[in-house]
């Protein structure tokens, strides 16, 4: 199964992104940050939609720049661009295609913008069309659903905001990654087990916060992408302002939620689930205590910090997804109705 | 029926904002143009939230601002505010109590930022915290799941992006709203007949995308609120990047789509989802010819440019949702599990 094959690489290419992309990366954040840029507009679809939410909250976090997450169509359809001149425009796709993510970058680089793309293909369109690139260096992702381009992403948004937040430790906190993910590929076996309980649900609840919100969004993508499962994420503060009433016994919410600054709220929403709506919960989290809180548990490791736990997390959350389609006899490499490249304008 | 009644007081309460706000926002956009923002930092939840990814679209389109969308974490959770000194910062919530919006507001405040609250309580905690306070005049809303401030802060989304256009036409295209609305309320009968023929369904998508993406999310909000079905909003664009998979025959697919920049994609989406996937499309639209290619096609008045379409597309949404709650033997005025004011931190 290519699907598995390539989540199993990642650890080896998370490493190999610091071993041959950080140092370039570094001239890049001394540039942006002499270029005085206001704020990030960030134009992404689908699974690089969901580095770009990363991006969102560590940037935010660590390096003090708010993001926005660009609305392709003002730019494509509308022909209606808002003023970027301030702007660092940012551009997030594995196969740098997709026109209207080049359309938002060429129409920044323009106005005079500090452009960027960030893909998996060397002289992609996107690439073209930006004044900076970083490089994945995933290798050819052949599965059609994402995973180590994926984590690739995660980590070049990660080393951004580390190099931007001019703090050392960050920058070196990204070396513990690789060796954090070969762990929660641990967790294969266990997984395998677990999933054959799950083949008879229709749907479900993907829940994360903050920093996690991400891996709780690119999860659900994952179901539906592989499993044809309506999994539909939520951020726990969003949830309680009105999804949480759809929740009713024996239906399953899977939750995010490491260690760290969001981890109080879903101890709570934990029991409310548990004991009030008699919910099933799977739980990814590396609280080794919490983890026992829940039958359907997942321990990753507590190695890394929270703002870098998002490359640790998702990893489960990809082999759930991809060992649950195999136990529902589907082929997880190619998902119907779905092709690699999809091209909108 | 108290949620069925405040629908219908819409058109009144947009008129009444016509007639009362403005004059006032009039004085509010001009003071906006004079300290030169460089763009929007947009804190809001739940319905509300919708109203702001409206204002990420049509404050884009036709006053060339870049919207960010908040992240409240950030302020509340991780104490990182990004810094946003030439950014115009809002918060829109009904009840103004929100304490994570509030905190964005009192951030954006204390760094000199331009602020502004959105609300439907005078008074309220984040009315008091910001510079400059639009008011919903919408008056007390009492069914849990909101209608008739939604519309109200669509309204004062939209007064605001004419005025900013700095466009006569455009301001003048507001007064034609309140009427529209009117019009759309009278598929009140149709919608009747029609939702009996859903009360089996466990789940379905809600598509919409550019100006009616917020359309097409806070109409699968109102579906979880009242109804407890699962329903998940995607632009159109993003759904052809993977969901599309999820689409089964017999499976509902709702569709926010009037004539406009978004209609060819729709025209090319309803032939693969009816004639491949054999899904039950369920269609709003402002055009006469398309509304009949479905079964199922609500046809509300084609007398307001795509920009305000929006504030008319929701209505049939709305009672689609509340009328199918109806038929289900549910109470649509107080859903289970959910209160009228939520507070996250």
């Amino acid at each position: 199964m290519i699907a598995l094959e390539e989540i199993r690489q990642q650890p080896d290419i998370l490493q190999g992104w610091l071993d041959r992309q950080l140092e370039s990366t570094r001239k890049f954040a001394a540039e942006i940050r002499k270029r005085k840029v206001e704020y990030v507009y960030l134009a992404a679809r689908g699974t690089s939609d969901h580095a770009g939410i990363y991006a969102q909250y560590i940037w935010g976090a660590l390096a003090g720049l708010p993001v926005a997450l660009a609305a392709p169509s003002l730019f494509t359809l509308y022909k209606a661009a808002p003023k970027l001149a301030r702007a660092l425009v940012v551009g997030i796709s594995q196969s740098g295609e997709s026109p209207d993510i080049v359309q938002v970058i060429q129409e920044g680089r323009r106005q005079g913008a500090v452009t960027v793309s960030i893909t998996n293909v060397e002289s992609s369109p996107l690439e073209s069309a930006a004044e900076y690139a970083i490089h994945l260096g995933a290798g050819t992702e052949r599965a059609v659903a994402a995973s180590k381009t994926y984590t690739a992403e995660l980590m070049a948004v990660a080393a951004l905001a580390a190099l931007l937040s001019g703090s050392d430790a960050n920058v070196q906190a990204l070396h513990g990654v690789p060796d954090a993910v070969r762990c929660s590929l641990d967790l294969e076996p266990l997984l395998g087990e677990k999933v054959a309980a799950f083949t008879g649900m229709d749907n479900c609840l993907v829940i994360g916060r903050g920093f996690n919100y991400c891996t709780a969004r690119e999860w659900a993508l994952k179901m539906k992408e592989v499993t044809y499962i309506h999994a539909e994420a939520y951020s726990s503060a969003d949830f309680l302002h009105g999804p949480i009433a759809i929740v009713g016994g024996g239906d399953v919410v899977m939750i995010v939620a490491p260690a760290g600054r969001t981890e109080k709220d879903f101890v709570r929403l934990l029991t409310t689930l548990q004991d009030q709506k008699k919910a099933r919960v799977v739980l990814i989290t590396d609280d080794s205590a919490l983890v026992h809180s829940v039958p359907d548990g997942f321990l990753i490791p507590d190695t890394t910090p929270e703002w870098l736990t998002p490359i640790t997390a998702i990893v489960p959350a990809q082999l759930f997804s991809v060992l649950l389609a195999g136990a529902l006899g589907l082929n997880p490499d190619s998902p119907r109705g779905l092709s690699k490249v999809t091209r909108t304008l």
